[in-house]
């Protein structure tokens, strides 16, 4: 099989196994990750040097170079429940591919590669990010181990981990089973969830920044349910007009960033009044919503919130209504490496490989490795119909072109 | 029992007749309706002259005056699902207690009185308002008494009413039981809906117009869902900031509508994303929501509806999402008898009782009558907590306030 095929044939073989129509399902800690995890590491064994496993289940994989400092290729093999086969899972195929190419072809690059599969990255299952990178890299926070509910069985993250072979006391004292100092560069090859890529026809975005985030999941606005027709509107107590005017402030708020050159994107994913309650006949007295808010920049984010809760309050006052946020989770942006930004970009223009630099939208497990110090970069691959859906498509030919940039990287220029 | 132990007494039997915790159940053409309709036929044989029941099941009790000219006082006897006991209900017994007090000391007033029950008020049991009133004046559509389905059986209309014993081929024929042209006046004494009475501790509130409507129950947006941080501004097709915008800015219509001194509501009662595929982490693709619209004028009716079309099509390009109003349902404004509100206002005004004139913001069977060309007229009782819950809450003083008022009127004034 040549690397094409190879790699189709892996993409396909996984597909399969996790197949949970429409689309396949992945559950953190759960059948679809456990059985893809299980079956790499079989794949890997053929063609690496050792294969060592985590408290946390996250594996690395190596092959030797002259220098023991390791390169490390990885992104996490979860999926959002009936997602698509490419988001993660082409990443760490990618590091499949080299090494198997390395080997096969008896090349022994400057630095140790490695190949890591990561576990839990979609928030879907745990209500947090990153937990496989973060156990990792000892940064995760034991006290959630036993607080965060799978939302398909409900048990603990700690009943999770064990129950999936590994050890959550381990990971609750902050043990690392990696050694994290020989870890070089960490790259992370993942499809574009958004159609940047697609639309201008480009198979490479070089990521400059992965964004951070904060979230209210659970929000809640309090007004109260008044006859529609019989109710003048100096005594009504709208809710559904109160979270309508937060959507439209936050939004000119967003345009009004951009235009100011701010990385920020802000969506009320989550937007509905009581189904026991709510009529054609009375104004809304109960909404509930949700907001997303990233960006690459701190202060941003911060400015947001700021923004965000001085609206509120302006909004309740006008709409006498009462908003209630809920627990807030969030995510810390991170830069990549711009080292490494300028040495992809320098040799996919030399091998006449179109490629753009770009942000991250979506947030990733390189920003863990990044923030904890490890110099990272991303490498998109061009993806259709988005991502976290069944119909999320990543064509081969330009997995292979990306492949061909990060073979010549590593073997020529690291 | 003087009157207002018997009053008490009515209000407390039905309750206690068609009680559903909580609050009251009386369906349309269902049980709690006929349970009503029968209990009241049976008690106002004990005061009229003659019962006579339309081919939909409404009842008109009369009590003989001088002239065979007939003033009719009634209303509704259905309810909402868990509803308050006094919506509607009021109408009917203060029709009651009239011809009571008549009957016991001997009164022969200049007119015939007739007490009126009304069937089909309430639109959430049958998509329709006013089913009863339209049959008893012959405008009940006929098209709709197969298509129209109660809300808890999903059987048609034309079934129901036959299974409550009345002639829905009669119906469907347009046949009319009551002598309409003898139908002098139509006098609805009715809870006021709205805060307006309670706020300012008056009893009666005397009714110049009643608002009609249009209403789309059942609209959608819709756009794309999208990764909320991977996709920028300009490829979103984001459905809760679309209608969003449009609940906003039919907000801003309304309030310079009401500047400018035009009667209007607007309201949004329900908006909500789709709970199988909406997540805080995608732009929503799917918004069902309804817009309840009213106004005692018809242009002003006409000009909100082009307004709104505009602004959607404004919105759809904006926001690269498309609307689908769904059906229509609409009603007619109605104005009441100018005469009628001037005799009552001087009347209470004369009894030092205190009164306000008011529109009405939500509809009633009076409308029907109005239009019809019978001079029409509401009274509304004051009525703590709203309506169409079942913490609704008159007074049974205030309703014996609105009663002295009726009952001076009919005797000295018509």
């Amino acid at each position: 099989m040549n690397n094409t095929e190879y790699s189709k044939y892996l993409f396909d073989k996984i597909k399969l196994l996790t197949s949970s129509s429409p689309g396949v399902t992945r559950e953190t800690y759960g059948k679809g990750e456990n059985l893809t995890h299980k079956f790499l590491i079989k794949e890997l064994r053929k063609f690496s040097n050792s294969i060592d496993i985590d408290y946390g289940g996250n594996f690395l994989a190596l092959y030797k170079g002259n220098s023991k400092k390791i390169v490390v290729i990885g992104s996490h093999l979860d999926s959002q429940n009936h997602g698509g086969n490419f988001d993660g899972l082409a990443g760490v195929l990618m590091g499949v591919v080299l090494i198997k190419m390395l080997y096969e072809n008896n090349i022994k690059p400057h630095f140790t590669i490695g190949v890591m599969g990561i576990r839990g990255e979609e928030s879907c299952w745990f209500p947090y990010s990153y937990i496989g990178s973060k156990i990792a890299v000892g940064k995760f926070d034991k006290n959630l181990l036993h607080s965060l509910k799978r939302s398909d069985s409900n048990q603990s993250l700690f009943y999770h981990i064990n129950k999936s072979g590994f050890d959550a006391k381990k990971v609750s004292q902050g043990k690392v089973k990696f050694n994290l100092k020989d870890f070089k560069y960490f790259i992370e090859p993942h499809i574009e969830q958004g159609p940047v890529l697609e639309r201008n026809k480009i198979p490479l975005g070089i990521v400059t920044s992965i964004r951070g985030s904060f979230r209210f999941r659970d929000a809640v606005c309090k007004g109260e349910y008044l006859h529609s027709g019989a109710t003048p509107i100096d005594y009504r107590k709208d809710s559904v007009v109160a979270v309508s005017a937060l959507v439209n402030e936050m939004n000119l708020y967003w345009q009004k960033q951009l235009g100011k050159g701010n990385d920020l994107t802000i969506t009320f994913g989550e937007f509905y009044t009581d189904f026991e309650e709510h009529s054609f006949a009375k104004s809304a007295g109960h909404v509930s919503f949700c907001i997303d808010v990233r960006s690459n920049s701190n202060k941003i984010l911060n400015a947001t919130k700021k923004y965000l809760l001085n609206k509120i309050k302006r909004i309740e006052v006008k709409s006498k209504t009462k908003f209630y946020l809920g627990k807030e989770t969030n995510s810390t942006p991170a830069l990549m490496s711009k080292k490494l930004v300028r040495v992809f970009y320098d040799y996919s223009k030399l091998i006449k490989m179109k490629s753009i630099i770009m942000p991250s939208g979506a947030g990733h497990d390189s920003s863990v490795f990044a923030n904890f110090g490890i110099p990272s970069i991303m490498l998109f691959i061009r993806n259709k119909n988005g991502s976290h859906n069944p119909k999320e498509y990543m064509n081969i030919k330009h997995f292979m072109d990306v492949f061909r940039v990060l073979f010549g990287v590593i073997t020529k220029k690291l």
